[in-house]
């Protein structure tokens, strides 16, 4: 899991600052690093630049410093550490140089067939410095230099099983890819002259981009002076397999994702709760925050139950990081959700989740809500339950820790 | 404006940690500088020691520094820059040596009377280190040197007009104090044979401690080996004058304010403000968030008007900040506010907001909400305009700037 | 012990490179921390601000963000830990505002009376908030609030006893003082219009200027717009007792201190320990790094042996801050100094120091060179037995610890 | 230009805070970036891990962090940026997972056929991630999966031209190697069980290791349990080339290089200029500091001249960074150096200096010392004109700057 953003404006434009808002509204994707690319000129031959860093973006990233750069491509990623561990080797965009010249790659998503390709591009030679499956499609790239760039991007492509929404960065050129199963999002939007890629819609917001549509799966959009050209993967995708955790819990809910607003997804996933299960006696319904909340509106809409706001959730969490001392452990879910006791006082409530991982979380927070003197606490789970890990890119247990 | 907490252990155990935690449940109230104070044994005499810094508690403060040191008394504040810059010099507590002995204190609140107590203490010698009000309490008590620390510091209190929570380190004792107005909110707190003292009874829940009772206008608690002891502030109040903008705006939904539930007095704002002022035709009402959004609960449950939650909040937004360049200027609240145009299309709105000060921010969220395709958009505020600058520690414009 | 520096320019120029520039070349007397103080004259009031931090000058200090200001005067310092810890709060200048306006101070030196003046301020209601002996100087003004700033300064300086090279900032006026009976150094210089004043003339050359002239002992020198006014501190020396560790350590080899260089000074400490001990049947002889080296020169060329430079101190030492792990107590000198094993392989070597404390280094330092195969190892020392502790401001072990 | 440095302990011993020592040690051949690399066991599986950073060692590389590790074997680097800019991606040790397993690299030196390597392993399929020749024997080695690691790095390592002292760490492995040509020094040393190699002895010396001899031109040596085992690189080198940077400038004056003194080298070649070139009339002799000094005593010693160490070099220079603003490229060398006046005066007297790149420090430290009122200046160089740049790892300038 992570976002990705790109930017192409025409030569004299610098775009770096718009790649860094973008990131800034994508930061929800991921957190434990974030990195910006560009191609510099200005040196006796040309070099991919990076900027990278472990954390949020303004730890990861000098905004100062990158704002003075003058790059009119630029592509951008936040990470979560689904491979690899957080280390600042991992951390993305990944540049190299090989024999048709620059490229650097962002990436939001993971290859089931990376073990075989990594094997196979070892055995052919390939060395590996990060943990990320990304290097392998440079290593894909570099394997075929009678190739034009392009042309050796694409048929790398066609190499991946798996999830990828690519932001790629060729001298002169902007790229970006979807999986033809479509398992990640990414959107194409345009303000003035310039033109963005990015995971959600949101990032297009904020840059002030008009939305121009999805990437479509298997497409491979080029971007550069000539306008945009729509290439595609050749592979054939017998279904999509758009990732259900983007509406449910990974995307922010003023995001449109392939034509559905997750906003919406989020209160009919409450709505169809409280349709297809029949409500308990109750006195109000509250989320479990942030992800669960818009469940628990739909929920309350549909039984017409009172909704409440009566989780606290420390909005410094993930900011003002906590040292996991013994002290801390023992408080535990406490750290980021309070109950509000005087809400919760004497009543029966329904208590609506978004989905069930591990399910620590939830049995921690309902024990908090018992403890407020309350007269029945009901969980509710909107969507169905996780069965198995994930090996396309979020970030899931093992089969044994899934509750 | 600011937050401040305070922790007595018997000999033998360590509270610093607690001091840290009540800290971070407390940053709401303060981001420019975070501090704790203790006393250090250790060299040939006794020294109150602390660290400080500038920015959220994490930056500020580094934990593990912390929890190395062996403290059973401990303070600490957030400070809001109501006054002075957020210099390094201006962060709390503030700690000093005079000749009764050691000094700390950490302090919520603003004097009204601070240029005449600085004109007096002046004249009689007194040297200003800081901006902070503050200051004065230490020279007040150092000037009374035939009076035992705690006379000295109810006489000192005693001459003080306005605004005062304060959490004060003398040695071996922990003093709470609030001043005769209420201004400030102070509670009490117990967690075996741990007392705290906090500005907000959500840190006491954070640090598992039960909430025992506000420190009332006026009281001066005293914890020490002999238990509490609680005195008063020889000053006649005429009236009390609990800030407004606690409820409004300042403290946590979760946290109970002079025996009054702060999320049941957003909620009622709203309700009362569906009562009071005809609603008008509308498909929903959202808040402005996050401070308007339990106002606009109690608005929709009063009216009868669906609640949505369509104004998307940077939830990064303090964390990662953004430099003000022209850009960003030129995106504006939209670098932390996003309407889910989604939400918004063809639909008439009412949007709450819990207050008034300058009116920027309601002005352009407005804007931003009607670029939506919306049919209508209603603004109601849920609080009194605000009509004068306030003296007594929060941070509001000049009379001219109010909107 | 520590290093001062002020700048003195008309109105317009601004000086604040120059007193970084000046506290660079005077880094040798104190890594302790750093500090610049300037009258900032923007805000509704003018105030005393600074920037200051633990470490060498550049750590301490954000060279950027100083070159940033605007000052036509300003002070600086860096401090050596005498008194109090190296926290950031004894880290100096010290400003204040008082009852006739605003003043900070640098100060090298320590008060051999502080403890009276201590006791008599805190009586008078005085408190302290540093460690340093300097904030005295601060209240002795303070408590003089019928007198103008400058004629409180002389008066507060006549109540000292020991040593204090002073730069201090008041109001439109650099004021440079030393004690009566010159403990420490102090000089006068001047580039174009611009005026400085030094802890050491090495600074001058730095920054360009000319050296006028020592500040005399008990002189305290006015620059302001009026050029430069001499006054003397109202109190009689018997006799001078300038610092011999001046010559022997504490100052750089291309300063004049009252008008005696001391490169000369250190030769001839060397010359006369040869002349006036005999000299021991040797192939050469060697300093030990760095401040003995000038002195065995002086002792080589009397004594007509060849000088070597075979300890090689490492240059990194101070900036590398290598953690005090059991490893590094157990490699102890090594760390700092190695012994040039090939050039005392079987050779008879005379060692000199400039001085001997403790005696913990010089003996492991010539038991590594003894390890190196030599023939004879003989230490010189080039200055008398250290008898007593130092009370006017150097680092000196209590009696027992001296060797 | 670099530093490596390597360490091999029998399981259960751990290494890394000799690594951190060791390069303490080496700290003078390169101050752009530091790192260590080790391999970590307890993930799925084994990982290459590296900390590295920009700057100083203690700036790059926690130490408190880095003894945290454990590892029996472990490399470091601390590197002077001969190519590529002074970027994080550039710092070594660089380490790579490849079909054969782990390798990391840690190398001082420059290939001169890097170009027609790079060119021909991208035309392989191999991409560049950093700009560091050093990557090259990465993908040289990969371009060999069918050999054991030990036989691909030594096939590899015959496709080299130029300099290579490499520091490599295979599993279980530690690696040194030398070019056949001999341009960069390699020493080996022991304490107790532990085996040592290293750029210079003085490293040895820090870390209380005897030296055991110096690893020779063309030699491989394989430190595991088994001992330590001597392979030759088949490459016939016609003849040796050791870099005379070497004893001239890059190492400490207490390395032993290639059996030669670096202290008497330079020693001598003052001497040496004293026999060769008359003398003119002059009081006495110095060097430029630091690099010039020794070449001056011998310079003194052979001609009979007094020395002096009249010249003074900031010791801060290159820990206190200072910005290149106009007023301190005006200043120019005098931040570094400063004439001691006092001995100059009205003296005639000659300047050793080591060696004459671009001139441009000679130049104005020249003028300098003319402006202390000296009699007479003569400037000696004790090597030979640079005639041509470097291609072998020595940061020189192109023909044209060349004085």
């Amino acid at each position: 899991m992570g976002g990705v953003f790109g930017a192409y404006a025409p030569k004299g434009r610098h775009v770096l600052e718009d790649v860094y808002l973008g990131l800034y509204a994508l930061q929800h994707r991921g957190q434990e690093s974030a990195g910006v690319a560009w191609v510099q000129d200005a040196s006796p031959r040309a070099s991919i630049e990076t900027l990278k860093g472990i954390g949020l973006l303004h730890n990861a990233i000098n905004q100062k410093d990158l704002l003075a750069i003058e790059a009119n491509i630029g592509i951008g990623q936040v990470r979560y550490a689904s491979q690899g561990s957080s280390q600042i080797r991992n951390a993305q965009p990944i540049g190299a140089r090989y024999a048709r010249g620059l490229v650097a790659i962002a990436h939001d998503g993971a290859f089931s067939n990376a073990t075989d390709l990594f094997d196979r591009l070892q055995s052919r030679g390939a060395i590996f410095q990060t943990q990320c499956d990304t290097e392998a499609i440079l290593h894909l790239m570099a394997q075929q230099p009678d190739k034009e760039p392009l042309d050796a991007l694409v048929c790398a492509l066609a190499q991946l099983r798996g999830g990828y929404s690519l932001a790629v960065l060729l001298e002169g050129q902007l790229v970006a890819a979807r999986d033809p199963w479509g398992f990640r999002p990414l959107v194409l939007g345009r303000r003035d002259d310039v033109i963005y890629v990015a995971s959600e819609s949101c990032a297009l917001d904020l840059v002030g981009a008009d939305f121009l549509r999805d990437v479509e799966p298997g497409e491979v959009l080029v971007i550069d002076d000539a306008g945009i050209e729509s290439l595609r993967v050749p592979v054939k995708a017998e279904r999509l397999y758009h990732c259900a955790f983007e509406y449910i819990y990974t995307a922010r809910p003023d995001s449109i994702i392939t034509g559905v607003s997750v906003y919406q997804a989020r209160k009919n996933l409450g709505r169809q709760l409280a349709q297809h299960h029949e409500c308990p006696q109750a006195d109000f319904a509250i989320g479990m925050p942030d992800s669960g909340t818009l469940a628990a509106l739909g929920y309350s809409e549909e039984s017409q139950l009172p909704f409440e706001l009566a989780m606290v959730r420390n909005r410094y969490v993930g900011r003002t990081f906590i040292q996991p001392t013994d002290r801390v452990r023992d408080l535990g879910v406490r750290i980021k959700l309070n109950p509000n006791a005087a809400v919760f006082d004497g009543k029966r409530v329904i208590v609506v989740d978004d989905s069930i991982v591990r399910g620590t979380t939830a049995r921690r927070a309902v024990r908090m809500i018992r403890d407020c003197n309350t007269a029945a606490v009901h969980l509710r789970i909107a969507s169905p339950p996780v069965r198995y890990p994930c090996c396309y890119g979020i970030d899931t247990p093992s089969s044994e820790e899934l509750a």
